[in-house]
């Protein structure tokens, strides 16, 4: 038969119009020896969780010819376990809601509340795909601003709702790419004044002291979503799992937009399996905060400016060229990220060794003109 | 803390018009002995299969802390490979993608191809998700009809088409829930009238005799589109593995509006290791046309219509009253499905015991005045 080798290209398509001219969302996957590029934990699992999880992934493997319980209860049922107990607000498995990805809980969220003829804020720089899923859902996106330090500019913020009335606000605590986190009282502060849903995106909350808005569900119980993962704290980026707390009437409204039995049954058993080794593997996170302290302290001693963070990565300038910096970085097989924020690059905490090849090859750049002012 | 109990509902909430007053999709998920509404594979995984997922699950799990393949070349692989042999058409991992899920396949689909200002017409009645994912991503569905005996109407395709000129148009074969194939020329009128991309939906595909539509892709590479899934003949529907066949082009686009990392290491791995079990699950789908023979003969004999059926599946009739009938055979233990299809009920084929089941209640059902004609 004939080989479907295309020579056609993207432009040969019916493409909506939106995407036309586009290109794909990602962080290069590269093959080098200290991967600080998109903020994953480097501790690997335990073997006693390898052993739960592939115990657990045994077990359900035997009914891999079922459809999957589509409404998660049992995962959800443990999440709010969990939850509970780290903030201390009573929630159970009606205020929870899980999906393939954090990306995954926020694209239903503007499917729900967003969509065609609706808006949604953020302040930025934030987590990219947060306007890409707007994007993506039809809701326009429209780019608040921080502080010249990346602060949160809670006064610009509320002048911003109160002009614009956007149907969606997203909050970031702490904020990816800058670290920083938002008190309880500005976050309630914005709910306060903004017409629709406030989403405040946790995704590296267990790296913060700071409170989490699952204090104020019960507050504004029509607006605040709280969206989480356990890519981060809990080490299981590659299990894809994101979830969000939130008042059972808001999970009642993402039913009517999920793909019926989103999440497979090996995925369900897996996070449970990894949630049931959760005081062992959130141990790793006080060892993150560490070592991010030592990194900071290491790089304002070099002259860099670092961002404050209370994250498991790092923001940091004052590059002269921080693309050709980051490509220095690459050089000596260390892969951290060029957001395009002018003049900083973003590094992800690693294991120490790790941390000393970033420090290492910072050490060097300070001495040349890459770094500075331009 | 205060408990979170809502005391609101969906209509206190900040919902988007479109989604006001719907209720969510789905088959009730009930536990009755006999389970034939949702056209799983009764044929539960080997013993081979399960201690490959779990051993393949294990070796993924050591790697959780990272980030899957964020365009799972390896599944890809795979998945062609596959296809491949079963096709004759020649097809590599540029051909292929894949999704959790045939759900997630077409929601990206039409998150490229469909949107605002787009509609896309089936032929109705087909798969329900296909209104229900085109109105999730704003495209403007269209209802297509079929021939009375719910064959495809080709002459009133064509027709439909070039009067409406759908910028997405879903064929189905074999055709979900009334069980027929379309064939590959129908497949080809199609395609050359479609001003934009033909997706046809083959989740059945491996259950008839009928040519797949693979065989078209390079004779309509910027519009044909094969849309595939592990639930059914691979006995995989707890796994969640949808994939699709198309030009590279296309996958192109989908790298568009794809969620970054969207498949698990844990679901890479585990549908990896049921592809390599193939020959063995697919053996049992000659066990579940010969069931279907027997089941079609049997429901024949006692003065049922079957409308013919090239699935796992069969729709029958003639209901008086098919509601109060659905709910007879659930009181014998036999849940199948109410598509709301006048005089009509759908049942999966299962094991011999299952079917068994479903004809002992259709024989007592035959006597009653709730079968034949209103």
């Amino acid at each position: 038969m004939t080989p479907t080798t295309s020579r056609i290209s993207l432009d040969d398509l019916p493409l909506r119009r939106s995407l036309q001219g586009q290109s794909p969302y990602g962080a290069p996957q590269l093959d080098v020896p200290f991967r600080l590029n998109t903020n994953e934990n480097p501790h690997p699992p335990s073997q006693a969780l390898i052993d739960d999880v592939a115990v657990s992934v045994r077990e359900a493997a035997t009914q891999l010819h079922r459809y999957p319980d589509r409404d998660a209860v049992a995962l959800r049922t443990d999440l709010a376990r969990y939850l509970s107990a780290r903030t201390g607000v009573d929630l159970d498995a009606a205020n929870l809601w899980a999906a393939n990805g954090s990306n995954e809980i926020l694209q239903q969220l503007l499917q729900a509340f967003g969509g065609p003829g609706r808006s949604a804020l953020g302040f930025v720089p934030s987590y990219s795909m947060h306007p890409i899923i707007s994007t993506g859902t039809d809701t326009t996106w429209i780019d608040g601003t921080r502080n010249a330090d990346f602060s949160f500019d809670l006064t610009g913020a509320l002048s911003a709702i109160e002009e614009l009335r956007p149907d969606v606000v997203f909050l970031t605590s702490p904020n990816n790419p800058t670290g920083g986190s938002i008190t309880l009282d500005e976050m309630r502060a914005v709910a306060t004044v903004a017409p629709g849903i406030v989403i405040i995106d946790e995704a590296y909350g267990e790296f913060s002291q700071g409170s989490s808005a699952v204090a104020l569900i019960s507050e504004f119980p029509a607006t605040v979503v709280v969206s989480r993962t356990m890519s981060k704290a809990f080490a299981f980026a590659g299990g894809r799992l994101g979830y969000l707390a939130a008042d059972p009437a808001v999970i009642d409204a993402l039913l009517l937009v999920r793909l019926p039995y989103h999440l497979s049954v090996v995925t369900q058993a897996a996070a449970r399996a990894a949630l049931r080794h959760a005081d062992d593997t959130l141990a790793g996170v006080a060892a993150i905060v560490s070592e991010r302290r030592r990194v900071v302290a290491a790089l304002t001693g070099y002259g860099y400016d670092v961002v404050p963070s209370d994250a498991n990565f790092i923001l940091f300038g004052r590059f002269a060229d921080a693309t050709a910096s980051w490509r220095h970085y690459l050089d000596g097989g260390v892969l951290i990220r060029d957001m395009h924020i002018e003049g900083h690059l973003r590094a992800t905490i690693g294991l120490p060794a790790e941390n000393d090849a970033l420090l290492a090859r910072s050490a060097e750049l300070a001495h040349t003109d890459l770094v500075g002012e331009p």
